[in-house]
């Protein structure tokens, strides 16, 4: 049966879906919690949040169902994160003044925080004992991986090559979630150069899945029953959909950007570094073409991410999509607005069907 | 029942199962019969063959097999095949004076032909009465269109995106082959840039199949039965594979090509111009390493194609790997280099396991 893997047997949920952690707000509570009742897994996107937030976000989620659940945290970069590069800052800061005075802000800004407290996010995790933690970015320190293990929870890394789901295994992770080339937001990249981490879902998961003894959990391009059928074909033990649940009613993001994702003649997804200093898959506005051509040479994440804050906040309160990270995946145009627990239902019930024909009992 | 879809239906085929044309010499009349043999719809790649050569290879094909079969062509790009801006082709032919020098070439070459005579192709394939046609880079003239339907021949155009899918449709092509950005070879993309036309087979396949009343068959990434389940789960009628039948003792290529895709660790694959003037994917090497920091100002196909083809010809001469075009999709790892009627066979059998599977019946 399409509903027996090794990520649902492990997990004790009921659908080998998974709600993909989506950082900038999207993952609230109530979408986790909806997709938790509904059978599948939620995920709070925790990497933006301060560990007291993290708390609070938890308890939310307790509240709200005893279904198991997932938090992703981002691994921490090697980066100086004094600042690194002053030349690079200050031509960064010269880039994002025109955008900073359209949209009344000065220039440059105060930067109070470049990244959220890993160890401390961490500890709060720990203490919350959350049946699942996710990360991105790198590998788990092994100090981590011991502590979390001790406590029962099951560990997910994110892998867009073979030799990164391999590294992850060789260091305890319990499953690999692989990251194909059409996924939204932030690619998971850490061992190689992006361009060699740019691998379609299609093609990935199976290669990772011979590679590696662990689950492992497709993401990249999903959005309906159809594409959840096609990653358990391609070997995998689950589908990760994001971009499927990012215009949900529970979704956390602002009506600018979800008026973005359903639009039916929205631009491409492009990866851009605009942002965040890192590569990620967005839907691709002003700002991500203008900057385009000094790509190169922005600093770092996640210093990058934290010059840009100003901008991208104000943007979102002027509803101005042009200068937004409208954060998305190849598979937007098939995006829908219908609540998490009716996009689980019609998944479920279209992947029933799709098994049914394949095996010619229509 | 898997087996029954549109595309075996409507071709009499056993299999939803098609080898991909692949320009080059790897689609020797031996490799397209064998696929036909074993239920599939082989496909013999013309695009750079003469018409008398059209004509002996199609001949050849129908003394081997009495099943259906495809014949692929280029449609012609609008380029001043004059030679365009003489600074690129000057530029290019000095970039490519090293490498003629170390392999004994005379630089610049004499250019006896551009690209083969498109009307003359046609004739030869019209006059044999081919049971299918299939094309790429553009959409069929209609005066061809008609003519070959007149003779029964089915039409089968490559789309990238889904207006190019909509367009094919449009122009009265038969079913669309949707080519996702894993596949290796040339990029079939004709309206947009090609930057937009980058969508993963996972995500691009069930939006050409929205979009289409057409039938739909999936390319790109496509290695073994797991592929090929999961891109009929995305409601494609067919899957198209190449690179899985490129190593196969049938496929025509060169033994140093043929080591280069068996080899475990290859370098991973990448778009290019730097060998046709035209985006393909193919693994990395040294010329496309140091032929990229030009590739904006190569001249466009198919004059760079002509200029570079003393090089690639002799350095598969040569056995200089480092030189040659290296054709190969994202899948590339998962390739094996089993007779072909064997590849359809295991294909086939890990199909009807992994239909199994999903529906319980293991």
């Amino acid at each position: 049966m399409w509903t027996k893997t090794r990520l649902t047997e492990r997990l004790s949920i009921t659908y080998p879906l998974i709600q993909a952690p989506m950082a900038g707000g999207a993952t609230t509570p109530e979408l986790v919690a909806a997709v938790a009742d509904s059978g599948g897994l939620g995920a709070l996107a925790a990497g933006y949040l301060p560990p007291e937030q993290i708390q609070r976000d938890i308890q939310a989620i307790r509240q709200r169902t005893d279904r198991p659940f997932a938090v992703n945290l981002f691994i921490p970069e090697p980066v100086d994160i004094t600042g690194g590069d002053p030349d690079a800052v200050e031509q960064s800061n010269r880039l994002l003044h025109a955008y900073r005075s359209e949209l009344g802000l000065q220039s440059p800004p105060t930067v109070t925080r470049i990244a959220q407290p890993f160890d401390e996010q961490m500890a709060a995790v720990l203490e919350a004992q959350v049946p699942v933690f996710s990360f991105t970015f790198g590998i788990l320190p092994a100090e981590w991986v011991e502590k979390l293990h001790a406590v029962g929870t099951v560990l997910m890394g994110t892998a867009t090559t073979v030799s990164e789901a391999v590294a992850l295994e060789q260091a305890g992770i319990d499953m690999v979630v692989a990251q194909g080339s059409e996924a939204g937001g932030h690619r998971g990249t850490f061992l190689e150069p992006v361009e060699n981490s740019l691998t379609g879902t299609l093609a990935l998961v199976p290669q990772i899945v011979d590679a590696v003894q662990v689950p492992v959990i497709a993401s990249g391009g999903i959005m309906d029953g159809r594409g959840v059928v096609a990653v358990l074909a391609l070997g995998a033990a689950g589908a990760q959909m994001g971009t499927a649940f990012l215009a949900c009613p529970e979704s956390g993001i602002n009506a600018t950007y979800r008026a973005a994702l359903l639009e039916e003649n929205a631009e491409v997804t492009v990866l851009t570094r605009a942002f965040s200093g890192k590569h990620a898959r967005g839907i691709r506005n002003r700002f991500i073409t203008e900057v385009q051509p000094y790509e190169d040479s922005l600093p770092p994440y996640p210093i990058q991410n934290a010059l840009t804050r100003d901008v991208r906040q104000a943007a979102a309160e002027k509803d101005r999509a042009d200068c937004m990270s409208l954060w998305a995946g190849q598979g937007r145009q098939l995006i829908s607005d219908k609540p998490a627990s009716v996009l689980v239902a019609d998944v479920v019930t279209q992947v029933e069907m799709i098994v049914a024909g394949l095996g010619g009992r229509t």
